[in-house]
Formats: C-alpha cells, sequence, structure tokens
C-alpha cells in the first residue's frame, strides 16, 4: 500500500528531492542539476529517471508512491496544473502538472516554491500547528508564503505570498518586475548591495566595508558597530518593518518566520526588524504574534512540496 | 426539524436583525435601537427579546431555530468567543458569545461585521462563488474583509481585513488607533473631509465646495468638473489603489468588492482608482482580478451572521 510521497523542489541550478512519508517523516533526500536548456524542456524526463533510479536503489517499490509535490520558482496556477511563468527555469504557460503525471503515472501536485517553504514550516519546521503564519524568505530577493486556516494561500494566478513585490518607495529603484519602489530592492541581498553601493557614493561615510561587500559582510560590519553598516540594516529593516505591519492588518497571523540566507544573521536582523515593527503594527494585531527563524533550511521546499501532495491526497486533515 | 438561522448585525446606533433559512433565502428582517449605556451590558438581552417577539408574532417556533450569528464593529476573537474591544457598543473584553448562548440557548457564532459583510457579498451578493474575494467598505471609515479558500479570514486577534488601518502616509494624519497616516485618514469620508479642510486654507482652490461639505458633495462636484473636488478625489483613489496594489500582491483575489455609502459614488470613485490601481499592480496578480461593488447594501451584515452560523454548524460545504 502506497505511504510515501516524492517532494520536489525545483530550482534555477538544482533540483531537490526527498521521500518523505505521510506524516511528514523524511526517509531520504538526493539532488541533481537543473538542466535549464531549451526553456527547459528535459526537466521533467530528468526527473522521472531520477525518482527511478533512487527508488531501485533503495528498494522503494512504486507501489509504495502516493503521489508527488513540485514547487517552482515563480507564478504557477495550481488549479490549472500550469506553471505561469518561471523566469528561472524557461518554463513558461507550461503544462507541468500534466506532463509529470504522464511520465510518472502519478498524481502531481504543483504550487510555487516560496509558499511551498512556507508549507513546509507549517507541517514540519517553525510554524508547527500555527494555523496562520506568514513566512518570508530573504535571499537575492524575497520570496513570501502565506498560511491561512491550515492551507496555502495560492490565488488564482498563484502569486499570493510575492510579498517582495510589495512596493515601499514611490518613484524608487526599478524592479525586474518592472515596477519602482519594490520591497525586494531595498531589503533581500540584491537591494542590501544597492544600498551600499548609494551610500559609498559618499567616500566620508566608508568604514570597513566597500564595493565588493556582500549582503552578510554588511551585517557582520553591522554586528561590529560600522556606523554606514548599521544604516544600511536600518533602513532595509524599516522597509521590512512596514510591509510587515502592514501584512498583520490585513492577515492577523500568529507567526511570522524568516527564512533564507540574510536569516543567518539572526538578532543583527531581528532585533532592529522587531523594533521598527513595534512602531509601526497596529496593537491589536500584534496581541498573539511572534517572530521566529525558519528552522527546515534547504529542506523547506521538500517538506513542503510533500505536505502538498499529502493534502490534496487527504492524508492531512485541516 | 431546524431551518432557520439569525443573522444579527449590531452597529453603534441600530442593530439589524434577519431570519434566513440555511440556503441564505431572507424570510424576514427588522430592526432595534442599539442601547450603548452602561457599556452595553443590556443589549445582550434585547437581543433576546426582540427575537422572541418576533417569532412569536410571525408563528416561528424556536425549533426551527439552528443557530444565531453576530457581527461586531471591533475587534472580535472568534475562536475564544471574546469582544475585545467595539469602542462604539462599549463592550470591551467581553464574553458575547456565552452571553447569548446563555439568554437564547442556541449556538451562536460571532465575527467582526466587515468581515460578516464580505461573508455576506461572498455567499449572496457580489462576489457569489468567488473563492478569493476583498470586500472593502467605505463608510466614514474604511472597513475590510477578506474571503480565501471559502472561509473568512479572522486572525488569532480577530483584526483581519482591517485595511482602513494599512499605514500609507509616513508621519501623515493621526488616526483614531494612535497611529499616524493611516488609509482611512485620506480616503473615508471623514478622511475626505480632512483633506477638503486641508485645501480649503488656500481659497484661491475652492469653487463650489465649502467647509461644510460632505465627502457625497466632493463627489457630486467631482463629477460635474470642479478642480478641488476632482483633486480631493485623485488623491483618496491614489492613496486607496496603492494599498489595494499591495494587497493583491499579497493574497491574489479574484474579486475586489467596494461597498459602504462612498460607493454611491460609483464611476467617479471606480474610474479613478482602477486607473491608478493598473499603475500600481503586478501584471501576474491583476489578470484574474475584477472590480465590482457590493449588491447586499445594508443587508450584507445580516446575510454574513446567517452565514457564519450556517457555515460552522456545517450546513454550508467549503
Amino acid at each position: 500500500m502506497a505511504e510515501y510521497i516524492v517532494g520536489i523542489d525545483v530550482g534555477g541550478t538544482t533540483t531537490k528531492f526527498g521521500i518523505l512519508t505521510t506524516t511528514g517523516e523524511n526517509i531520504g533526500k538526493w539532488k541533481i542539476h537543473t538542466h535549464t536548456e531549451n526553456d527547459g524542456k528535459n526537466i521533467c524526463s530528468h526527473i522521472k529517471s531520477s525518482i527511478q533510479e533512487y527508488c531501485r536503489e533503495n528498494q522503494i517499490p512504486k507501489s509504495k508512491l502516493a503521489g508527488v509535490g513540485v514547487g517552482v520558482p515563480g507564478f504557477v496556477e495550481e488549479g490549472s496544473g500550469m506553471v505561469n511563468n518561471a523566469v528561472n527555469i524557461g518554463w513558461k504557460d507550461y503544462p507541468l502538472q500534466s506532463t509529470l503525471e504522464e511520465l510518472l503515472d502519478l498524481p502531481v501536485f504543483i504550487n510555487n516554491d516560496a509558499n511551498l517553504a512556507a508549507a513546509g514550516e507549517y507541517w514540519q519546521g517553525a510554524a508547527k500547528m500555527e494555523t496562520s503564519t506568514l513566512c518570508i524568505t530573504l535571499g537575492t530577493g524575497v520570496g513570501g508564503g502565506v498560511i491561512l486556516n491550515g492551507d496555502v494561500v495560492t490565488g488564482p494566478s498563484g502569486t499570493a505570498g510575492e510579498i517582495g513585490h510589495f512596493l515601499v518607495v514611490p518613484h524608487g529603484r526599478i524592479c525586474t518586475c518592472g515596477r519602482e519602489g519594490c520591497l525586494e530592492e531595498y531589503v533581500a541581498s540584491k537591494g542590501l548591495r544597492r544600498s551600499l553601493l548609494d551610500h559609498l557614493r559618499n567616500p566620508a561615510e566608508s568604514t570597513q566595508l566597500d564595493k565588493s561587500s556582500e549582503a552578510i559582510d554588511i551585517f557582520k560590519a553591522a554586528e561590529e558597530g560600522d556606523r554606514l553598516a548599521n544604516r544600511i540594516v536600518n533602513e532595509a529593516t524599516y522597509y521590512l518593518a512596514y510591509v510587515l505591519a502592514n501584512t498583520v492588518v490585513l492577515f492577523n497571523p500568529e507567526k511570522i518566520i524568516i527564512g533564507g540566507g540574510m536569516s543567518a544573521a539572526k538578532e543583527t536582523l531581528l532585533q532592529p526588524l522587531v523594533a521598527h515593527f513595534k512602531r509601526f503594527v497596529l496593537t491589536e494585531a500584534d496581541q498573539h504574534l511572534s517572530f521566529g527563524f525558519a528552522q527546515l533550511g534547504n529542506d523547506a521546499g521538500i517538506y513542503g512540496a510533500s505536505w502538498l501532495a499529502a493534502k490534496r491526497l487527504g492524508y492531512i486533515d485541516d
């Protein structure tokens, strides 16, 4: 009888796999290179052969697999099973669900990778049992996922949770989405780098940072008391706190989870963030709210993808 | 056998009642004055005697009533059944659910009035069958309700959907919530009045509007081409569009419904609002979205309150 779910997290360079039980225990994981050539047309057959190979080597018969969940970095329509647009993969109007279902002969469920990272933390990580959770991933850009009433919020275009594209600065920095002043141009690692370069135009401000410093160096310097670094971190956490306070007014979550590379800065990030947040937030909306860091790291995606399939197949109650 | 639900909409001056079938047909409605004296301590007994009287007069036996839903203008914790704070009623940390259940000997479910107005429009009004809907009510202030995956979003403090307290202007106008720059200080009837008074300080701008003009007069004057009125409407719809675009990025609804007194301005409100919105919104999030006006008017609350009880009692599927 079927008892395992395959969770897949498709990324621009690596595709991660996990075999999980329907109750969320990870019994194996591996990864392969993502071949994005030819608009990613070969990815699905690579996924198929990789699963077959892993199952053969680990003596997992096909009959043990109940279904497959897949997270994709882009706009994904769970309802229609289509990937609207995933620029780093090459998929545009791509019927991912039906393509994989045909190849694997298993039920397949798809969603956005940041949504599923949130679902992973909700199922087996930092937000376990919190029925309303906001997860933000601070990496190169800012990803987000919203869990409400025990399910992931997707929306008809699959753009729900795109907190990185929250507009914060009128006529601000140009974003990759084509608009001006999106949050991720100020707070993600690319945003911090842009702030650094802006500030370094005034050489008097520069201390231990220079043009080649990375986002994580900025946090390190801030921790060591560097004035410019603290100014950049202060500005970034101000914008992020503003967005979180407005998000909290709309959803009233119980938990805000911070993940992604920049979350390694821990208290250097969290302390100014929470200080700004407390000044912005509607008091009543803050009463039952707490902040936390993600716990599943790079595995959040495969947990969340497995959760999606387990949930849609009826293994997880509301 | 039980077949009716009582929907109650408690307001600062009037409490509205409706008797609805579990499938949403309204078979009777009435209203009474809300006695807010003594911190609203007598409201529940007035509700009880009013229901008893109506049922006696209309020959509805108690056995026909399945349950009661109540909407309250304030922060309501549906889970604990407590009204956290309803300033216009006088209830603070008030156990509304248990008080009414004891008096009525019926299951009672409570929620925020704007959330339930949204649920009413979702059940029997302008957003029928739209599984993800945002409703905004433009009255004296700005109320909001969010429907996702077929249920109302409430949050542990009951503050979800409080879109009127979305911060739009740094160090802006002082709001009744104690913070600065909340949306409702710029776009609701009180906000439009504040904008008018601000602008009238410069007498050259004044045309057919004066200090005593109401919000609806501003829309009327705008329609007739009054420059000042158009400037005020343009400013208000700019802020509202900014908030809606950011809200849409967060949860990607299918429908935005506009209700409340100011929605009477129809196209004079909607046309500049949508124009600003199209400039702000993330293209992908706008693909499956449409705007509409509320259809249930002042009855939205009793429909939504009935929906809440019918839903929680299992009469409505997901």
